[in-house]
């Protein structure tokens, strides 16, 4: 497997845990199956998209390699008939979740650098990847965002970002520290999720 | 009449024809007229702005060319002074809305294939123009966007774009593969009004 | 101090006075710490990542100057941990939020033109520039945007646009334009706040 088959493969794992996160939030909606797909397409891919056209990097990137583009729909064909038994693999679903989350930060924030932004932007932009698709799908579906109001997921993304700025600043080899930032961020998700961490909140009683 | 003059025409027959649909909605959550104005715009205007954006054809046609701007203004100041009686016109407000639903699908559809996009996602994006304008519309108002919960009106579009792609392929001139994907599209759209067609919903109770 | 400097400073506290007003719409919901920090941010830039993204003038500057990306945080923290005596500062908020609207809708129409729009999209831009970051918030928030429902936010921005478009018609010197053009916009903001200008609605019984 070369290295960009690799890469590739590991796009599509993101995109179809996000598809398969976003499908599940549709179909709790009722949406019919037409729905379904929009919303798992609009999760897994949302969040490139909007790297893209903020970097100028059009046609988006899922825009001009169709398995982009498709890997949503089976994701979203499979939650649509099989609901029931998907949304019982907790577990499962937030270990994927957990590793897509790192990818697109990731992901993100190395693309941002290669067009130049600054540390920061570059950062901001992992951050805006990796969550960007689930505020889209939660806008869509007349919700407020999650990472508007819960627990440190946004914060593992930055980390990951971090970790990729700081990588490239030392000129250490790339794979490794993306291989590392992706690993920390879906680790720092799931330690989060099971100790129950949350960044400070004001008022905690009105937290939703 | 000269066939840009042509395309010039049915472009704005589909940009007011949405802004139509647009103001009503905002007439219905008690917008004022320059709330209604923008509603209108927006769902005139929105669909064709997201594909240029996508596309990377900044600044979007409809900022270049101020017919397409000002399409949208004297349907929103009809219909917010006239609204009852517009409202009333059911049947040629659905047919209209048909006729932009293929005009949209195909101009989408036929512009991202100048730009060199792939089959799948030139009718991806004829999609996206055809319903993204309501879709951000139903967004701003604070609504589900109508196309993740009824009918088969994003799949109307969807056939006007594969005409479309399919007709490309073949080689066939444009005009006449153009005009048979629209009318195919607002066919398909009216027909399925009249009957009722859904696509399947895995629970039909909750369907809103 | 340079021109360019004043620009800056000038553009920094349009950022800063949105982002607060977005941080405190934040904290009515009961957002978290990094939730905040997003509206603030997303009110803040919001505008000015829409009209870049339009314009095609990617990336957006405020994701090339950490200046701007970093200028919401201070503004976010503040009303975070002191709230109650943020708010209370209502009439002070309403002026600086007046001159921000006023910044912003005159920079974005400068820049539209800049960019060879012509007058009325330059005018339409300039309006998407200065209520585009709010208007994002919020549809985040689950809320119709300020801008749909209420008075002549909007309109006054619109008049900021077409004195820059008449004074650069005119060949007027751009400062002094500028200048009037934000005093216009901003009291006008305030003129109408005090004397409850609306513009004229169908329904007022209904008007929100």
């Amino acid at each position: 497997m070369t290295q960009s088959t690799l890469v590739l493969v590991l796009d599509l794992i993101g995109i179809a845990a996000f598809a398969t996160a976003g499908a599940l939030a549709g179909m709790e909606k009722g949406l019919d199956l037409f729905g379904v797909i929009v919303t798992a397409a609009v999760t897994g891919l949302g969040g490139g998209v909007l790297r893209d056209v903020l970097l100028g990097a059009t046609p988006p990137a899922s825009f001009t390699d169709w398995r982009y583009l498709v890997a949503p729909v089976p994701a979203a064909v499979v939650v649509f008939f099989r609901s029931a038994r998907i949304a019982r693999q907790h577990r499962a679903l937030l270990v994927l979740d957990a590793i897509g989350l790192g990818l697109f930060a990731v992901g993100g924030t190395e693309k941002a650098l290669r067009f130049g932004l600054g540390s920061l932007a570059a950062i901001g932009l992992g951050v805006i990847t990796s969550v960007g698709g689930g505020a889209i799908r939660d806008v869509l579906l007349g919700e407020i965002p999650v990472i508007l109001r819960r627990e440190v997921y946004a914060t593992a993304a930055l980390l990951g970002g971090v970790i990729v700025v700081v990588g490239s600043g030392w000129h250490v080899a790339r794979t490794p520290v993306a291989v590392g930032a992706v690993v920390a961020v879906a680790l720092t998700r799931l330690v989060s999720l099971r100790r129950g961490w949350n960044v400070v909140t004001a008022a905690p009683a009105r937290h939703v």
